[in-house]
């Protein structure tokens, strides 16, 4: 990435920090708007600026001008993150079947329990309390946080983080009811494939299905308390923002974005590029490209338009009145108006 | 059940597949009407197939008909599913109180915690992980997941499932607002009670009282991520979808059935038989029967006619504004009409 | 707290009851005015009884008077409380890091993890399976419930409350888009910062920021289910109910109520006081004691207002089009009528 330097270079970094809490030694960064006037206050030493538009913010300390401030920022961060890394080794107080295979340079964490048949890739990370099935395999270079449980025979990419909490491969809500009214389960036994580079919040759960399975697309990155149900299908590259929700059998597509608490409901397709904003509730599938909003889901421009009269809604109820009051009385001052 | 077989019974069947997916050796099946016209090219062997209306579909392989698919497949499944039950047996890696009671053939995981006073019934299993409170009662077959945590004195039927992560009897939200602004806590030692044949979805949460009790009728289904507050009560054979949240003391009936997100305020009571759609918002009781949705919730017959309106509110106010133009010429011009 | 007693002063009470399950002995409590008519026929031996507005309602036990009946309940149910502290000491069956600081009466379950230069107050209680970061401090007084997860550096103050499942602490969900469409992680080492007599319930989730803080401000009483992100800061006495969202950076002041299901949008400000119904959607910041409800977020009053009006739309639009006929009637009998 390429970045200009405006200022003196010659400042020492010590740490990154947010633009209304930098003090000296300390690197901030601005990518949003709103927070470009705190430039002119800040007691960082030098910030990371994306290009605006408009006049050059006023700043008093060095500054790095790049195109993508995000970016610049992630590896800024990176560079002065403190070591973390558990020692590579197999915990004496976790539960490892026998017949299970540990990589070169894991870590296994205390308490931690691998089933039967699993297979953990190079460098990947247990951290404690985790619970791995019989038969999961987990590739290379992952992080799975402690209480995660990760049930049997699920398959995990490489470069996956799974974070606390996490449950993946729990059974899908599948039951046929029966003539008395009660539930018939239908038993879960389907995969569950995570697929590399995916990213999964704290307390999210991935349900299997009664059979086929159910996929997270490489590169997609979910957020916590999100709930993907049993046989859906997940693209690339997808985000899928807090306490959203997908029913069974869902497919979404490459590079969809839902927003906070949005539902999708089963069997629903999302084209490639779908965009839904926060709580948005979806029954029926959208187009590749789409971009919606409401409940039920309609294109985002018309559900701008719509919740803008809805606020008025009280008012048009007046106007309509109104109406029909002039109409009365222009009806009745016609009726004696001579005919011809 | 009755199935009729029509085509080849001397095929052998090896597993269960999608209808997209089955390949030869493989049994299908077809509830969904959406998925008929993927029997004329689908590779199984045999496909389960509902009763449909119109004409039989082209299908190029064994039929078993029946007027239950779902329950077919759900025997189906049962009878290709991979045996998973560990052995009998409490672990040398748990920690289980001296004086609890562990049934016969039951199953007790590394690291599960079982506190004194508690009870697990006959061939429980307990998967590892799992932390049982003092005091509290499990039944016979039931099937605890891992990271599950079942607070102390709650009191389990039997043939109870709970998915890795439940927590069960966790401290209801009660406190009592204070003249300094502060909240002061209502201590929450009521039971929670799950009644036979339950089942709760990963990380789903089922609040104590402060008294009495939360309780979890017999053959209830509940999804993943289901928020349970303190002191409702739920009936038998209710369907709760993932994601839905229930306020404290409310009541819900038999054979409830709530979509996806669907919220219910505190103290509602629901009627036998209510529906919700995904995300409805309940702030009032409803009728036995009733079928409701929307925010706050309404009929659902007229929440539909409602939405479709919303959709077009932007035309209807330009419908608005023209009559108000029209009226106005025509009133102009009616002033200066001869009056009689 | 001031009560009055009328009637016998003499019954002896063993257990607190809920107001129709009460028997001979039980205290039992209304502060709610749609239990009263049911005291006339409790068989509780006393009741606890906010002062009401009208007629004193007909009661046949022993009554308390009090003009708060929440405090005085939350006291008569502490006195009442089954005794459930854990002995002190540290669990043989835990693992904590040897330059960890447990302090003077804390409770150390089994399958506790404590990381390297950890510190846990005076007191505080650490049920099994619980894991602690390295680094995490923890202050006195404390209950932190099964299977919760604090991550490394995480600060927690004085009587706080965990309850089973949390996470504190796992990583903000931040991520730069790169130009080929893939997500670059910003990494997320900020602090998080839980201050006194926060109460967090089970299967909440608190995310750390790249840089900076998440903040819990003193008092803040969180219910389960409920996710708050990276870079956050909520006020002090704020109440959040169940599956409430609120998305990154966003400031929430002191005060704030937010019922069930709310979702707050990322930067948004939140003024001291504000409340929200449930289900509310927040796009925007709010002033301080603004009452909102609706999606977008709206005044309340209005919202109560414009939801009227929206059960009745489809009607509205019958009214319009009639409106419509009626005045086509009209300018075309007026064409017909003699022009001056």
């Amino acid at each position: 990435m390429q970045c200009n330097l405006e200022g003196d270079g010659d400042v020492d970094i010590v740490r990154v920090a947010a633009v209304h809490k930098a003090g000296p030694g300390d690197l901030t960064f601005v990518a949003n708007a709103r927070y470009v006037q705190k430039l002119a206050t800040t007691r960082a030493s030098a910030v990371i600026l994306g290009r605006t538009k408009g006049d050059p913010p006023r700043v008093n300390c060095a500054v790095l001008h790049t195109d993508d401030p995000y970016s610049a920022f992630a590896q800024a961060v990176t560079l002065f993150a403190p070591e973390g890394r558990p020692a590579a080794g197999i915990s004496p107080l976790s539960d490892v079947a026998i017949d299970a295979v540990v990589g070169a340079g894991a870590s296994i964490g205390p308490f931690v329990v691998i089933g039967e048949g699993a297979a953990i890739g190079a460098r990947t990370i247990v951290h404690p309390n985790v619970v791995i099935g019989a038969g999961a395999r987990i590739g290379d270079d992952c992080v799975i946080h402690s209480q995660a449980s990760i049930r049997e025979r699920v398959v995990i990419g490489d470069r996956v983080t799974l974070h606390d909490g996490v449950v993946v491969g729990s059974d899908g809500y599948g039951f046929a009811r029966q003539k008395d009214g009660t539930h018939l389960k239908i038993p879960q036994h389907g995969d569950v494939v995570i697929e590399d580079d995916v990213e999964i919040g704290a307390n999210s759960t991935i349900d299997r299905p009664a059979i086929g399975e159910t996929r997270i697309g490489a590169g997609t990155k979910i957020d916590n308390l999100v709930q993907v149900a049993h046989g859906v299908t997940i693209g690339r590259r997808v985000l899928l923002a807090a306490q959203v929700g997908i029913a069974g059998s869902c497919v979404i597509g490459d590079d969809v974005v839902l927003a906070g608490q949005v539902g999708v409901a089963n069997h629903v397709r999302l084209g490639n590029g779908v965009m839904a904003t926060a709580q948005t509730g979806i029954p029926n599938s959208v187009d590749d490209g789409e971009y919606v909003s409401g409940y039920p889901a309609i294109p985002h421009r018309d559900w701008l338009k719509s919740s803008a009269v809805v606020r008025q809604l009280p008012a048009l109820r007046k106007r309509v009145a109104l109406l029909e009051q002039r109409l009365e009385e222009l009806e009745e001052k016609l009726a004696r108006c001579p005919t011809p």
